[in-house]
């Protein structure tokens, strides 16, 4: 039987190999389906959460928010499938990895989060920078960390996201180096994708936002910028879990960062079309 | 004294004006700065509130949400008006009109709130499709209700917004008559404005969406369509006032449709760029 390529899995599919167990970063899979951040907590804290994302839109563009205790939704509804596997997603089960914290402390990084789950639970799926790397590599600006196979470097900066209530906390941007010659491509490209991080936050000059190792990510593999390449941050999904952890609520499932819930939603819809 | 057009007022001119009672519809003041719906609720409904915007975007797109009891806000700090009169706005009071409901039933339409503010009152700034009325014009395209001076035409149509928790209720449009040569302009300037509601939801076809009378508009004033102009139709601010309506809700103060309230931010921070 032939292996499809990766980039050729339909999300069900990805999401049936997860369920089994397999961990690794999800960028390059599902070649134009959109990909997520999670971010669950106990109803009670959801407001605060919902109001955080709406005030730090970039860095939180909010997806979908699922009632509490779902644990599926329109995003997961396996129809964009179009195949016999196309079933439901399962967010307590179909990412390749995830994240526990207890009162701000990770306590956890298990691979399934049946045992955590309860039924006062609010779910988040935030847009990911995943969503316009196609268009990125379509655009003929290559992808360093795809082609080494790795995670793309996270950074907490030393900018603070506009607080809501409890939560409050640092701007995480991922990392992509970027030839000098795309860079204006890059923005652009990226700049149609509003609701999912759009343009990026900052070129090059990393000590600005307080990045002073690029060797040293908080989240993520560690890309080489190599000469000729200037370092690009985008706004990044998991500045919700920094915050919501630095907060310390008292329960929060995140997925494990770089490794993220494929939906069934396609990158087109969020792609800005100016005539 | 000079009295300056009314388009070339800045914002905390024509906040005074309406604090000091004046009555108008505010398309065409204040040209380049943002209006804004307002929806006010009591705190323990706030979550509905919000997760119904964030699941019905194009009619309900959040510009801010204001703390518990606060009357001012990050949108109103009179900065942007860079005169003397830039004192910060205040909610209860700066609006030329407002809608005061009940359970659901519209009991007043008062000047200002003042005396019905209470501490746990949140407040949203949902976008505005005025934003987007200088950019067509400056593209071109008349606008019928400003020659008119009146008020824009709003319908409540047959589709139904996403519902969250009891909030649930009708999509409403605002509508526009534009020559039928223009129509593509006006949608593909619009569309650089996804945050104040974006390209149309219909070009022509009003019994599409239930609207079965274009001279009866369920808010704001009628507009003829003259031959040669099409209606299109715009998603509308008013949408989430007639959801938290239907839903009954015990107290809602909103504006009086048509009627916005003026902020110190500018339209061209909701204008998607893309190179």
């Amino acid at each position: 039987m032939a292996v499809p390529n990766l980039s050729d899995l339909r999300p069900a599919a990805a999401r049936a190999r997860f369920r089994a167990g397999l961990v690794t970063p999800t960028s390059g899979w599902c070649d134009g389906w959109t990909q997520a951040n999670l971010i669950t907590v106990p109803a009670d804290r959801a407001w605060d959460v919902l109001l955080f994302a709406q005030r730090n839109p970039q860095s939180c563009p909010v997806l979908d928010v699922l009632e509490a205790g779902a644990t599926s939704g329109p995003l997961l509804d396996g129809a964009g499938s179009g195949c016999a596997d196309g079933s439901p997603g399962d967010i307590r089960t179909d990412l390749p990895g995830y994240r526990v914290y207890r009162d701000g402390e990770l306590t956890e990084q298990p691979t399934d989060v049946l045992g955590h789950w309860r039924e006062d639970l609010v779910s988040f799926l935030i847009g990911c920078s995943f969503t316009f790397e196609r268009a990125l590599l379509a655009a003929g600006v290559p992808l360093r960390h795809l082609e080494r196979g790795s995670n793309v470097p996270m950074y907490r900066t030393a900018r603070r996201c506009r607080p809501a209530g409890a939560p409050a906390g640092p701007l995480v941007v991922s990392m992509r180096p970027v030839p000098a010659e795309l860079v204006s491509t890059a923005v652009a490209v990226t700049g149609r994708y509003p609701s999912v991080h759009g343009a990026p936050v900052r070129v090059g000059d990393p000590e600005a936002l307080g990045i002073t190792d690029l060797d040293r990510p908080d989240y993520g593999d560690p890309v080489p910028v190599d000469g000729g390449d200037v370092p690009v941050f985008w706004a990044c999904g998991v500045t919700p879990q920094a915050a919501v952890t630095e907060s310390r609520l008292p329960l929060v499932i995140a997925h494990e960062p770089g490794h993220m819930l494929v939906t069934d939603a396609r990158d087109e819809d969020y792609l800005i079309r100016t005539a």
